[in-house]
């Protein structure tokens, strides 16, 4: 049998078609444009569907389910999206709209639980069923995986990692809080921070770049760039410290990151990894988790979504 | 069929045989006398089960299971207890030397995952299958109940909620971290907070006690004192942002709130409910938990090992 996962974006609307070895074998997109009504984004997602099957000749007896992974606080237990600011939608019964439409049985998560059930079923955590994914990216998302299945709350808003505070009165957040890990660990975080560091270096090369971003930062920090450094060692320290206290309350297997600021590699990985050993509790009588960058990229969404 | 549940403690060995409606209906107790050999302290505890069967003319044969409870970091997988400070143990094999010697099947969890499993099978969360427990003593236990069962961590050393961050760098931790909850939250925290508050108030009520204590605290706060009023409000607010968080990560369906400052009313849990409905991400769109005082007390740890 074959599965179907969709990962519905604020740009793009992803399909992919996955085997039983979790093998995407067919993918496809469209645009989102989110601006449209729901509706008319959930008529796309269906003819993206029954068209990459008919183009690779799949019945819809031949399909065991759909999943679909959405940003936002999704209400999986009923399929509903309660809020998502990507596309801006609100109390929106996606899987019971998209099953009815489909003639297929539709489940729907958040994106970032997705892709942590991505990479555990075919990813970096294959070997293991409890995992903790933080994708960095403009915010911070957070993925459970506790025995194989996406854990995101008994009620609708859980799993937000990125809103546990690391700094309480700290740093405003884009939910109204002050001080979450969101505001010191995403991309947006690392920005700020490396601004705040090249202000105080007149000869930093970051003022060589027009726009500070992640890669622009690693990229000075490995020409032995000061501000640079600083602001990777800073931001290694506020992520670390995010992952211990996850450590210290799921005690997961692995813990994975994905997102842009994921794919700096060793500079960012190992600092992080020698702090998280450090300061677990319990020290080293206890299983201190391995830190790694999520293996799948974007298809981890898709892979996720269809095992749903 | 009866079920027996111990609680140890730094202090006392409590132990109660529980019946199928998780009603205790005998208890007794022995001094732990901590700084004595595990092998004793296990041979107390032996003894102190044989001796209540038998003084409640309960057979082996009767008894469906045994629990313990143990402070300190337990692999409850494997019924050892990694390390306790409490009564000073480091790798001990609790539950196997317990269960050849009551020849019953023993199970250990660390004492606040008992606490919580004791209300929610008969206590303040007995209508609910996930919630969190805060105990709220010299430090600051967590218990996390998932789909009625005790949620521990993969691995020995989860659910360690008083060991995650609320200002990361601040206040130092007994964990060698700076800033968890535990150093914000705990009885002595409290009490930390309100010297430096009286400090800076001559006239404050304070003054007046032999030793500061959550009790003191409150007493004189009630009597309109403005320091005692302060650190209770600066208090609740370090509370609820440990509260907010394990919201937006477990979303459960109540927290409850144990220890000795749990005992201070509603001058502590309706601030910390105000502050906690404000803050949880997503706001009035989700479901917020109520926040609440446990209410079975000591017994809610040995009820809950019991019910292992």
């Amino acid at each position: 049998m074959s599965k179907v996962g969709i990962d519905l974006g604020g740009t793009n609307i992803k399909a992919g078609i996955v085997n039983e070895e979790n093998e995407i074998i067919a993918k496809g997109q469209k645009k989102t444009f989110a601006q449209r009504s729901a509706e008319e984004i959930m008529k796309d997602m269906e003819k993206l569907v029954e068209e990459l099957l008919e183009e690779h000749h799949i019945s819809k007896e031949q399909v065991e389910k759909v999943g679909i992974g959405c940003p936002g606080t999704i209400d999986s237990k009923t399929g509903t999206v309660i809020y998502s600011n990507n596309i801006v939608w609100e109390n929106i019964e996606l899987g019971a709209i998209m099953e009815n439409s489909l003639q297929l049985p539709v489940k729907v998560y958040n994106d970032a639980d997705c892709a942590a059930l991505g990479e555990t079923v075919a990813g970096a955590a294959k070997d293991c069923n409890n995992m903790i994914l933080l994708t960095l990216g403009t915010g911070v998302g957070g993925g459970i995986i506790l025995d194989g299945k996406v854990f995101d709350g008994y009620y609708a808003g859980g799993a937000e990692l990125g809103h546990t505070t690391l700094i309480a009165g700290g740093e405003p957040c884009t939910c109204g809080r002050k001080g979450c890990l969101e505001a010191y660990a995403s991309a947006t975080a690392i920005i700020r921070i490396a601004k705040k560091k090249m202000e105080q270096e007149k000869e930093s090369l970051l003022h060589e770049y027009n726009e500070i971003d992640g890669v622009a930062i690693f990229e000075a920090a490995k020409n032995n760039d000061r501000a640079a450094n600083e602001a990777i060692d800073e931001y290694v320290m506020y992520l670390a410290e995010g992952i211990v206290n996850f450590v210290n309350i799921f005690r997961p297997e692995k813990v994975l990151l994905g997102g842009g600021i994921s794919h700096a590699g060793d500079r960012l990985i190992q600092p992080v990894n020698e702090y998280v050993k450090k300061y677990c509790f319990g020290g080293n009588r206890t299983y201190i988790p391995e830190v790694m960058q999520m293996k799948l990229g974007n298809d981890a969404g898709i892979i996720g979504a269809a095992n749903l």
